[in-house]
């Protein structure tokens, strides 16, 4: 089955905003061992979009459109869904009803802007909207499905969930081949040197492919393996994880989509140990991602964002004649901040964080990007010197990054200063 | 100048990575009154990444394409320039030279892979790349042209502002029209209803175009106006943004892409205020937007992520009673954790957030989703109740949102509660 998804919109177009939508398709589909041949964005322009249409259904058996079903007067993917396929509106009554509970649940009054949207093609099978008002279209002819879903993330992925997703897999059947992806994510080693660790590629892959991901954060490696059958597929994947595991274990520190502070929640966990955290110059982040997983209340004791030096002082005992000395983002005060930090708040482990993230604020000696963390659990009490970047943004994610590294090591018995 | 936007890559196709580089793209282009006619990604398959060349140069003049310029051999990029235009690779010394410098800097050592980036398309003029190794490419032919940019967000916008959007500047002559976008960013109204208000848009809109754009956080309106030179757009835009507030002005809290964290940010500055804040659920989310804004250091003195109990007593001094009787996501602990956070830290304004984030942590008569912010200043200490949805970083964003909306309509003298 090869598959196309389409994005409509001026906003994703102009960049105004990101196409996630076709991100959340794409991994789903390709779940679904469907082919994704292209993925394409045309604005809120009816020939534009029926151009696009025309093209990707000769092309393809599976087209996916998100975006403009909204109610308002810039939304034309429903008439050009009419037009593209002959056909004409008529009246659900289930679509109508759901309206109507949607706006009851809500205690809001029903808009004739609104009712209209029960109109649905006559041909399309409804996709039930249970977080809006727009409802998708689900339309098969000769063996080609073509899908219409409204752009709002929220509705779409619930749509996707509750009835594309197992409409789909009900018509996939007699596969060829079996395609497995399997991706490990490094820290710590730049692409081109990973590239040389791992040898002859030819001789590593054997057939199959290899892609280098890199980022700010480290290279991701994904494994892309196609074989006859599921089990063959799976056999082959595993045997080259190995492979490059043995080349290149150390800088693995995650498989697939977890994240660093999943790693850190689970080692965590496992342990039954607690942790807190003093940040400076994160603001926040280095919480915030700690406690975006769920049940982070069982090791997640407290942070403080002592941005002040009063704060630093009076919260965390920091030394003043210390700050004094060596100014707030230093060696000492990184230090102090994680003794501190794991001191009132009683844990097993406290960390820190402490620098200049621009684009201002830099002082001779003291460049923007210059970060010190903290590290303090039973065994040792220590601090680390970052230089890091000019982007203030990039600068918070990649400290609050290398202290999660550094507890993620701490855990696993790694020395701190590899 | 018609263009059209290419990004190569199986990661963006199979939505393993958001496809930022098209949005960054085509948010700086339209700037120049260039006409993006559609963007589109393909995979690293040479026949695809040909094919797609194929199309989109015959049908615009400007082609914009990134991604698969790496040192490794699921890079593919290049060689399909050089294919497309029938050309070959030559050696360029200046691109050698900056790899040489780049490694230096670093303090790593050139590695092969890494020189064979400096083999660069015969036709092309090189742009260069001042934080990474693999350079881009600029081909003009015939009056068309093709810009070709490495995938690594970081590296491509730093060529887009030294080499790019100066190039391309100074190519655009002769405009017949001007375009003007101007977008207003709405909260706390529906989509429909924010429609109705507005009434008759024909005659509102008078040939100008308004779209809706809605979030879970509000609606945006943008609006294109397109004129014949740039001033008759400019009044023209001013006059109809006028027209807009006069009838929704008290939902619009911005314009563009101003944050709601900037705004509190300018209110406080202007204002001479500090702010602190006690955070339960949100974990850190709240301060780390705050704290995204350079200078934030002048206004927002300290945060507080008091996840335990313990930590709200201590550090918050919140009643232990009243967590005992009414629970610490209540009413009453969120306005006694801004007026401990305002306490303790001694600024102007203490705010707070506690709830139920979700998947799990919901108690009979607390579903996930229920938030309580408290707000204390020199005026009034109180809080208020939110029911958010099911989605457990949603909500920490919509809390975190609606907590800052609370802060902007105090600094403006808008009731809390309205």
């Amino acid at each position: 089955m090869n598959a196309h998804i389409i994005t409509i919109g001026d906003e994703i177009l102009i960049g105004q905003t990101l196409n996630t939508n076709a991100a959340y398709i794409g991994s789903e589909i390709s779940k679904l061992q469907i082919n994704i041949q292209k993925t394409s964005v045309v604005g809120d322009d009816e020939n534009a979009i029926l151009k696009e249409f025309q093209e990707c259904w000769e092309k393809n058996n599976l087209l996916i459109v998100t975006g403009g079903l909204g109610p308002t007067n810039d939304d034309i993917t429903r008439q050009c869904i009419v037009k593209f396929f002959n056909t004409e509106l008529v009246n659900s009554k289930e679509v109508l009803d759901d309206i109507k509970n949607l706006f009851k649940k809500r205690g809001r009054e029903l808009t004739k802007v609104n009712e209209n949207q029960a109109l649905v093609p006559k041909i399309a099978e409804v996709i039930r909207n249970e977080r809006g008002t727009a409802p998708g279209y689900w339309i098969e002819i000769e063996g080609k499905i073509f899908i219409a879903m409204p752009g709002v993330p929220y509705e779409m992925s619930a749509m996707m969930k509750s009835f594309v997703i197992p409409n789909l897999k009900e018509k996939i059947h007699n596969l060829s081949s079996f395609t497995i992806r399997r991706t490990l994510q490094t820290t710590g080693i730049p692409e081109s040197n990973l590239y040389e660790k791992l040898g002859d590629l030819d001789e590593l892959l054997d057939g199959s492919k290899l892609a280098f991901l890199p980022s700010q954060f480290g290279v991701r490696l994904r494994i892309t393996v196609e074989e006859k059958t599921e089990d063959l597929a799976k056999n082959k994947s595993s045997e080259l994880e190995q492979k490059i595991r043995s080349k290149a274990g150390r800088y693995i520190y995650a498989c697939e989509d977890e994240t660093l502070e999943e790693v850190v929640g689970r080692l965590l966990k496992d342990r039954g140990l607690t942790i807190a955290v003093a940040e400076s110059c994160t603001g926040g982040h280095l919480s915030n991602l700690l406690t975006n997983i769920n049940g982070s209340s069982d090791y997640f004791e407290r942070g403080i964002i002592s941005y002040s030096n009063a704060s630093k002082v009076e919260l965390l005992r920091v030394n003043e004649d210390t700050i004094a000395e060596h100014g707030a983002v230093s060696m000492e005060i990184a230090r102090q901040m994680a003794e501190g930090i794991k001191s009132i708040s009683g844990t097993d482990i406290g960390f820190s964080v402490t620098g200049i993230m621009g684009p201002t604020g830099a002082v001779p000696g003291k460049p923007v990007g210059l970060v010190y963390i903290g590290f303090c659990d039973d065994k040792q009490c220590t601090s680390k010197k970052f230089q890091f970047g000019e982007d203030r943004l990039l600068n918070k994610q990649r400290t609050a990054y290398a202290a999660l590294e550094m507890v993620r090591r701490s855990l696993l018995g790694i020395p701190l200063d590899d």
